[in-house]
C-alpha cells in the first residue's frame, strides 16, 4: 500500500489543523490532537488518523461540539460528576484529571462520572495518564449497538470496552504504567473497519451478518452485529460496562444511544466512568515493587507478555522513526481542509 | 447415578455438624454451611456439599484456622481492611459487611480489603449480599495458581474469578439482584473436578497438559494447566484479579500463595477485594428503573438471559423440592463425622 511517511509532530499539527478548520476552538483541537497522535505513536492505527474523518463529520453535522467547555462538580467524597457539554472526550479527561486525581488521595478512591460526551477514542490514554499519576484506574464506556448478546442474534450492547492500568513508578522511570484497553466485542469495531477497508476476512466468532449467520466477512459483520469475547463471559462484561457507564452515572444504554443518534458512523452521545485507587492507601507495604516482581516472574516464560507491551514497543521507535499513513487515507484528510 | 435427598434444612445442618466436629467454632461453621447451603439452593453444585470433604481437609491438616476472629479496621475514608485470621471467607464477609457498606454509604464507595483468609466458595454469595443492600459491588479473589497465562504454558495465575452485582430493588421484592461470577479460566476449577470425577471430557480450549498440549482430558488439564476464557483478553482480567486482590491490598499473588501452599487440594491462603458504589451518591436520577428498562428490553429477544437466571430459577424450587446428592459424596461426608 503507498504510504505517506510523517513525524509525530507533524501527525499533531496536522490533526490540529483539520480539526480547527472544521469547528474546534483550540482546547478541544489539540485535546483530540494529542490523542490522535498518542494512538499513532503506539501504533494503534485504528485510534489514530483513520479517526480523524469521523471526528469532523460528527463536527460538522453538528453531533459534536467543537466548542465545548467541560465543567466538573464534586458531588460526593468519592464522584466528581462532569458534564462534557456535548463534546468529544479528550478534553473532557483533561479538565476532569486533577479533580478525580485530588479525590481519590483523599480518600482512597474516587470516581470521574463523565456525562454528555463522545467517545470516539481508545480508554488507555485515560487510564495510563492516571497510572502515571501513580493510581490504579478502570474505564468504561459504551458506543453505539453494534454487539449481540450470548444467545441473542440482534445488536444490542455496545463494543462496550474497558481499561485497566496498573502504575510502574510514574512518569520518568522509563517504564510505562501496565495497560489494557479491550472491547467487550471479540473484535475492537475500528479493527473490523480496517478490514474491510484493506479486504480482510476476520476470524472466526468475530460476528453474524444481518440474518444472524456466522461470517468472517467484515462487511457483512458491520452490516449484522459483532459477538462478545469468551461467549457469555464476555457478554456479562458488556452487560457491567453498560450499568456502569449509563445507568450507574445517569446516562444513555448503548441502545438508547442508538435511539438518538444520527448513525453518522462515530461514537453516540453517552458516558463514561472512570475509577481511579490509590495503592498507597490500602494497607500494602510496596504495592508497586511486589508487582514489578509478579511481572518479572510472569515474564520468565518465554511467549508471556504483558498487555501493552506492543504499544510501548512502538512507542520507543516512532518518535525517531515517524509513521506512516496510507496515501488514501492523506488524501481523504487533506480534503477536509476549508482553509 | 444414585442420589441422597435432602431438604435445605438437612443440607445445612450436616454441613455444620461435620465442620463443627472438625474443628470450627460455632461462629465459623454457621458462616460455612450458609454458603454451601446457599450453593445448593442454587443447584451450583460444584460450591456446595462437593466442597464440604476440602473444608475439612484444610481444617485437619491446619492451614485453616476453624476458630479464626476476624477483625476490620477503617484505615481511609474508602478503605475498610479485613485480617482474616487464617479462617475461611466466610465468616470475614459476615464482618466486613457493615463497615463496608456503612462507608460506601458515606462516601459514595468503599473497598474491603481481605488478607489472611482461605477463599474456597463462590464469590456471588458476598456481592449478591451487598447488592440486596442497595449496593453495586464487585469481588475479585486469587487461588493457587491452575492457569496459564495467553501465550504460556506454565500456571502462574488463579482460576482468578471476578463478581459483579447490580441491585434490582433490594430484599423482599421478589427480584434478585443481577449478579454474575466467572472465572478468568475458560472453566471454573470446580467444573473441571466434577467432570473428572464424572467422566466427562472437557469442550475444546478448556486446558493444556503437563507437556503444553491441548487436552480434554479434565485428569490431563487438572495436572497440566488451564487456559483463560477468551485468549488475551481473558488473560487480561486475570492479571488485573492478580493485582487487585493481591498486591494493591499487601496480600499474595497466586503464584506466591502456591509456594506457600500445602496443597491439600483446598484454596490456599490469600486475599479478595470487595468494591461497593452507592449508586444514590453518582448523580442519576433512577439508576435502578433505568436497569429495569434495559433489562426488559434485552430479554424482548428470544434466547438472551440474564447472567445468574439459572441459579435464581433453582432457587424458586428448592427450598420445597429438596436438593439430590450423589451418594458417594454423602457417604463421604458421613465419613468425615468423629462424632
Amino acid at each position: 500500500m503507498d504510504k505517506v511517511r510523517m513525524t509525530l509532530d507533524e501527525c499533531r499539527a496536522l490533526a490540529t489543523e483539520v480539526l480547527t478548520q472544521n469547528g474546534c476552538d483550540g482546547a478541544n483541537a489539540a485535546a483530540i490532537a494529542a490523542i490522535i497522535t498518542a494512538a499513532e505513536r503506539d501504533r494503534a492505527h485504528s485510534h489514530g488518523l483513520f479517526r480523524l474523518p469521523g471526528y469532523v463529520t460528527s463536527l460538522r453535522n453538528g453531533k459534536a461540539n467543537g466548542r465545548a467547555a467541560p465543567r466538573a462538580e464534586r458531588i460526593a467524597p468519592t464522584v466528581v460528576r462532569l458534564d462534557g457539554d456535548g463534546g468529544f472526550t479528550p478534553l473532557s479527561h483533561q479538565v476532569g484529571r486533577a479533580p478525580l486525581i485530588a479525590a481519590a488521595r483523599e480518600t482512597g478512591m474516587a470516581a470521574l462520572a463523565i456525562r454528555r460526551t463522545i467517545h470516539f477514542a481508545a480508554l488507555w490514554p485515560e487510564t495510563e495518564a492516571l497510572a502515571e499519576e501513580g493510581l490504579v484506574a478502570f474505564a468504561f464506556t459504551t458506543s453505539p449497538p453494534y454487539l449481540a448478546p450470548a444467545g441473542g442474534k440482534r445488536r444490542f450492547f455496545g463494543t462496550n470496552p474497558m481499561s485497566f492500568a496498573w502504575p510502574r513508578g510514574g512518569s520518568g522511570c522509563g517504564r510505562p504504567p501496565m495497560v489494557f484497553d479491550q472491547a467487550s466485542a471479540a473484535m475492537a469495531r475500528g479493527e473490523v473497519m480496517m478490514a474491510a477497508r484493506d479486504g480482510r476476512t476476520l476470524p472466526e466468532g468475530a460476528g453474524i451478518d444481518a440474518a444472524g449467520n456466522p461470517t468472517t466477512d467484515p462487511n457483512a459483520v458491520l452490516a449484522g452485529a459483532q459477538l462478545p469475547f469468551g461467549g457469555y463471559k464476555g457478554s456479562a462484561i458488556a452487560l457491567m460496562v453498560e450499568l456502569l457507564a449509563g445507568q450507574l452515572i445517569g446516562e444513555v444504554s448503548s441502545a438508547e444511544a442508538g435511539d438518538a443518534d444520527n448513525r453518522d458512523g462515530t461514537a453516540a452521545l453517552g458516558g463514561e466512568l472512570i475509577l481511579a485507587l490509590d495503592p498507597a492507601r490500602f494497607g500494602a507495604e510496596d504495592p508497586i515493587g511486589h508487582a514489578e516482581r509478579l511481572f518479572a516472574r510472569m515474564l520468565a516464560e518465554e511467549g508471556v507478555r504483558l498487555p501493552g507491551d506492543r504499544r510501548f514497543r512502538a512507542r520507543l521507535e516512532t518518535p525517531q522513526a515517524g509513521i506512516e499513513v496510507p496515501r488514501s487515507l492523506f488524501e481523504t484528510i487533506e480534503g477536509l481542509r476549508t482553509g
